[in-house]
């Protein structure tokens, strides 16, 4: 694997895996406020098509880190609505 | 320009846009007492090595998409580093 392959890699990794602390902070303190609702509500729809695009065109990388990505950010928006 | 293609762009479009609204809240209340530095910094360097991989492959999207979101993630890391 070369080195811009392995950069590429831990880049998707890192915007993957980058909601876990903010629902981790969510969940601990059930606090909300200072969060946008728009912010969520675009980047899950974005990440919602993300998914529907790699499904599409089957590259499971895709699949996998918009899933993942989307599930949480859709759970940071239930605490939302529920924690306002 | 075929459907799929459409959908991958909007779904560019809207991961891009979404902190646009988180920063004019932050920017607005000067409060970030809910939002994680955790997440805003795996984000941004996610972001950025993105852009990084995207001037190697020469991606002007790639490029345009994550430079862009990387600025508006920095900002929010400056001001929840400022105003905490």
């Amino acid at each position: 694997m070369d080195a811009i392959t392995i950069v590429g890699l831990i880049a998707a990794a890192f915007t993957t895996i980058a909601l876990i602390p903010q629902l981790m902070k969510v969940w601990k303190t059930k606090s909300t406020r200072d969060i946008s609702t728009g912010m969520f509500t675009l980047y899950s729809s974005g990440l919602f098509l993300w998914f529907v695009y790699g499904v599409y065109i089957k590259d499971l990388p895709i699949i996998l880190a918009n899933s993942l990505a989307f599930i949480q950010a859709l759970v940071i928006l239930v605490f939302k609505a529920k924690y306002k």
